[in-house]
């Protein structure tokens, strides 16, 4: 729909008949999970990129706190929150479900994502933060020791079990996506997660690159680092993929 | 089950058959939302309550986080996050359901949850942070402003509709119930809600008050205070209400 990210001054595409609508940001990890839901779940939608530094005011009237990924439904309601917008189009579009059918299963899925926000603010804080990147790394060692441990507890090659990703492993996702790129930013390979202390995770990680949806959302490490490297800079270039 | 909170070399009491079991801690804001959903839905439990100053190793093998309120199942499992439990609660006990049926409504009521994360902490610094209580309120009152405009909009006495408390009152209530514990600390009245700025949140605390389940865990304001001061200097006292 909008390949390029839309700005202060442009104008809203006009809503599809029939399509719920994702406002995203290409490189934004939190909106790839959404995008990976509507695939694996083959929702019908169209996408419109938002310029984040640049916050269209249409979309701020919409979505008063100018956050993505925001799921815009047809009955004109805005939604936001990963995790709860993940949840609802699960509710709203019961064909192949990401979520356990077992409620305590799925309390239990829902706690690791939880957890897993240690993950998050890590990463970023590796990525940001390039002078403390090692200290920041050593720090996310114990925080995938627990994701392995949870995993082999499972017994099964995906967090949902052996018949593919569930919702578990693809909130997970986009974020082992970016630990790749670290060592573009380092210039150095760092190995986050360790193939000798993260057996598991590293085999979840091969399978994962296999799965359709996580194929077409997935970007190099070159192009995350690219793009990443402009926060350092204060050149963010939300359009490199459309230049 | 425990009305004395156990501590370390405590025994965990025996457990019974076809109830559930909440660890909890009498006067937990967090532990307060699952005892309400669990007495709105009629679901049978007991009740652990804990020291978190001295926890029982058998609730930190159960918990490693040793977190309340946490629900024990009868297969074993532990569960916890306050938000998740009740979710998996609506969810495992399908009688009197407290979210909406309608998985965007469902959506924009956990949208609210996340958002009052902001109140939450400001109640917390206002208790512990006697010196700059002003300012903190001061900071509530816009966020207060929010759920009076969320109130509002929606055009009925509580937020899930008129027909009696939902998830998200309940979700809501422990910290307006203890918001008025901020004038026996502080030896002043603080009115919050404010009567004129949040008409419609003040007339909701009165209904709510009138609720079964509220009423029978609501605490006064005054107890609160002795509860809370105990933070101050230093000396919690879990078993107030049983000496």
């Amino acid at each position: 729909m909008s390949e390029r990210h839309l700005g202060k001054g442009s104008t809203n595409p006009p809503f599809a008949k029939g399509k719920l609508r994702l406002y995203s940001m290409r490189f934004c990890p939190y909106a790839e999970r959404i995008h990976l839901v509507l695939d694996a779940k083959n929702i019908p939608h169209d996408v419109v990129n938002i310029n984040l530094m640049q916050k269209p005011d249409w979309f701020l009237e919409r979505n008063p706190l100018g956050k993505v990924p925001a799921i815009e439904t047809e009955g004109g309601r805005c939604l936001y929150e990963s995790l709860i917008v993940a949840d609802y189009l699960d509710e709203q579009f019961p064909d192949r479900p990401l979520h356990s059918g077992d409620p305590a299963q799925k309390a239990q899925d829902r706690i690791c994502m939880e957890m897993f926000s240690k993950v998050t603010q890590l990463v970023f804080k590796a990525i940001m933060d390039a002078d403390n990147r090692e200290q920041h790394c050593s720090e996310l060692l114990p925080e995938l020791d627990r994701f392995e441990k949870e995993l082999s507890s499972r017994g099964t090659p995906f967090f949902a079990g052996s018949g593919g990703p569930g919702m578990l492993d693809y909130m997970l996702w986009p974020w082992f996506e970016r630990v790749a790129a670290f060592g573009v930013l380092a210039d150095q390979k760092l190995s986050l997660p360790n193939k000798e202390k993260h057996a598991k995770l590293v085999q979840w990680q091969a399978l994962m690159e296999k799965d359709a949806a996580v194929k077409k959302w997935s970007l190099p490490p070159e192009t995350h680092g690219r793009f990443l490297s402009g926060y350092k800079t204060g050149t963010v270039d939300y359009d490199i993929l459309v230049r």
